[in-house]
């Protein structure tokens, strides 16, 4: 949509086939009188995710913050602590040492990988083939630090670290602006939500694109073999056109017939980038209990036998309408994926009466609920991620035009890829690669550098002295011999006192 | 095919709708006057392959054995040996217990995995978060044995160890009956061929269907909310009926748009299974130059640089035609996708020179190849590979009906799968789960056991009391102290040169 808006304002005929009966794809705002309206899909956004912050703006749509006013909840072993800030705090000082080495060495390495172009990473090769539980294994030594690493793999790209590539991770991460601005809600992703629900977006876009956008049409063949390109849709519709801009993911180009074929290396990667699985829980209550509780709404909810793992306070900025946003997240979408609506919906309950610690929870007025990994024309949710092996070899093909077909769709963004900010930037880029190739625009213009956001500005992500240069475990082990090991114990245990941090 | 085969036989109206211009999918045998008949695709076939050496017999077609007369040759940096047997002998007697305790593990661990249900294996899970190359370098101890590990793996399933679940690989070669009947020609998966072409198999049942298969008709949309399935063709036919048998590759099952929507764990299989990447190349010469150097064909060639690593002899059984068959295999397909025709048989004939040790390899009289990487109804050969975390989880869903559709491919086999025997198996299997459904038969006739062929009878692969009781280096290491270790290791090198073993 972002693609069709830019080319429509250029002056160029542009007609939007859409396969579903709305426009939105992975964002979807759904409207009834319990909610009012509600982001069933995409729908934070935060500091440096500029381009949709200004899209947004443009249309009239304005943000409010994800309440934080009171105390997260982690919830582990069956038990709640209550903690401030981006991170669960931790009191073990081995714990802390093997956490903070964990997050400066992906920020570390992350910026070794071009952004633009992974698979020419110094040790792309060597990252690629290792998974991103290899990666963990061989950096963290407490189980405490793997369990938290696999939960914080499980919420950023909805699936399991032995799914994934540790170089597509390590990237995936930086692109978003390292370990803490994607995890955070201050200052990170998930600092804001949009006043009206984030499908406005692609709604607004469909008003003023004045009638080209077609609902119901899936897409079927493309055929490039002749002058035009001729598409044609599953209820028999021919479009003719100079140019396609394919902005699915690259899985669900598998859909459509082509002639002559993809190219082979693309043929070969769109069978190699699964989508993610994710179920998206809102439970509308009466009243905000958390609140009363000293709760923000926001909980880390790391037991295996917990539907839900993480959770966001989802109350309306007026206050009205209180709820809360809950993942279900891959191995866990995977177990629930059969059970009944209202099945889930119990469970949920009963694992937010647990890790809040009222039966308040177990008393709903409303429940919401959307399933990506059911979607067809989705595939899964929140994005596609890189097998182990693929980015490094068919992962540069990802934005290589295919004839007159040029790829959008937010996982060939470069900056917050698998976010609706990557999706703005790949639309864009991509309608300018159309305007560069009718010679409209020099091709020094496809890539445009966009200005921060004056309302939603970021504030840098700051390392103190101590957690650029306190050791690792190993590294400790390894510095001090064995007599000096439980002083070394005190002194780090000291530091993080200092820090004030109170992870179990 | 064979579904098709036997409904049509049972008294079952049946219509087979085939994307391509042919029947035989990843089977396909060319004619011309350079080469008479050629495979380039599936061709190979060998004792306990039982269904399809039945299915072939009764369509009058014949085996012939690949010629295995002279030595095979093993080549490694830059340098050729001779060898006998299934796998290049050994010397060095640390690699030779490394190596044995490789298969020896491999085949230990596919008893613990049941053929049908692999995801219930005891290991299942811990297994299938591993990748191959994990696994290989848990237990291989020398650079040797890993590196012909990874070749092992290159050759039977066209892609990387660092790519597929150790699950899944264990699985496949156990369903093929083990690493040495995986592996071997004599006696094993590559021992024969079929006189006149492998495509000759489809093209007969064709015949025999009586003009029930459809040819350019891929299938687009499968609609099963009303009554009777319907199912619509890109050219916008309709085909009205009962039940559907899906045979493709599951991953190409996402080329068609389905109402309603798959349920929701087999919308993310389809997208985990990606197909291997392979080019199959043929060279002919004027002559079998390799006979006169008693070379029977065969070469294993490991060099990084070598476009082919294995090529067979496929010369005619009347001794015309000679030529020699190689692969191009997954991380060499990819380089070598975007090179002309004539840029990689030029590859070819320089490795073929090198390995084979003579010039003549260098002036070939015809070159035929299929790269299988950029069929669009393909998708890739020679079959689906399962990325790690996939089968434990999403695998027990590959043969679940969707609603009226049932699921063949040689990818949903139990025996074999990968290979034609397993396309068999599952087609008639699949054809027996809609008979069944029809009321026709009862429930304990969906799964026949396959009586072995008269024809090509199978030898039982056999091991010693050596290779069962040989130590792993590990082992050998830590049961023998420091002292020990040198009289450990001439006590090993007796049995290896016992053996007549003779790898570097």
């Amino acid at each position: 949509m972002s693609a069709a808006k830019l080319l429509f304002e250029s002056g160029v005929n542009v007609v939007v086939l859409e396969a579903r009966d709305r426009v939105g794809g992975r964002t979807h705002t759904i409207r009834n009188k319990q909610v009012n309206y509600v982001d069933v899909g995409g729908s934070y956004i935060g500091p440096t995710q500029n381009r949709i912050l200004r899209l947004a703006k443009e249309l009239g749509i304005q943000t409010y913050k994800v309440n934080m006013a009171e105390k997260l909840i982690l919830h582990k072993n069956g038990k709640s602590s209550f903690f401030q800030g981006t991170f669960p705090t931790v009191w073990n000082p081995l714990v802390y040492l093997d956490l903070n080495n964990f997050w400066r060495t992906m920020d570390n390495l992350g910026k070794e990988i071009p952004a633009e172009a992974p698979w020419d990473a110094p040790h792309a090769a060597e990252w690629d083939k290792m998974t991103m539980k290899e990666f963990i294994n061989k950096h963290c030594w407490t189980k405490t630090v793997r369990d938290f690493a696999t939960f914080f793999v499980n919420v950023n790209v909805t699936s399991e670290p032995h799914e994934v590539s540790a170089l597509w991770f390590l990237w995936y991460v930086k692109l978003c602006g390292g370990t803490t601005r994607i995890f955070s809600v201050e200052n990170g992703g998930q600092e804001r939500k949009f006043v009206g629900g984030s499908g406005q977006i692609t709604e607004k876009i469909m008003e003023r694109l004045e009638g080209s956008v077609k609902l119901e049409r899936p897409v079927v063949h493309i055929d490039q073999s002749g002058d035009n390109v001729i598409v044609e849709t599953l209820n028999h519709e021919i479009y003719k056109c100079r140019y396609v801009i394919s902005a699915i993911p690259p899985i669900l180009t598998t859909k459509i017939h082509f002639k002559p074929e993809l190219p082979t290396k693309r043929n070969q990667l769109i069978q190699r980038m699964p989508m993610g699985s994710v179920i998206k829980c809102m439970v509308y209550y009466k009243e905000a209990f958390w609140k009363k509780l000293g709760s923000c709404g926001s909980a880390m909810i790391l037991d295996e036998e917990a539907p839900i793992s993480i959770t966001l306070d989802d109350t309306k900025p007026d206050h009205s309408v209180p709820a809360l946003m809950g993942f279900i997240l891959t191995r866990k979408a995977y177990r629930l994926a059969d059970a009944s609506k209202e099945e889930r919906k119990r469970k949920i309950c009963e694992i937010y009466a647990k890790a809040f610690g009222t039966d308040e929870a177990l008393h709903p007025v409303h429940y919401e609920e959307k399933n990506w990994s059911a979607e067809q024309y989705s595939g899964g949710c929140y994005t596609a991620y890189f097998p182990p092996g693929i980015m490094s070899q068919y992962g540069r093909v990802i934005r290589q035009p295919a004839g007159k077909i040029y790829f959008a769709g937010t996982e060939t963004a470069t900056q917050w890829s698998g976010y609706m900010d990557g999706a703005v930037q790949a639309g864009e880029r991509a309608a300018r690669e159309v305007l560069y190739s009718m010679g409209k625009i020099s091709k020094d213009r496809i890539w445009v550098a966009e200005p921060e956001s004056k309302d939603v500005p970021g504030r840098p992500i700051t390392t103190t002295f101590l957690e650029r240069n306190l050791p690792s475990v190993p590294g400790l082990l390894s510095f001090l011999g064995f007599s000096a090991f439980f002083t070394s114990l005190a002194s780090a245990g000291l530091f993080a006192y200092k820090k004030g941090l109170v992870f179990q």
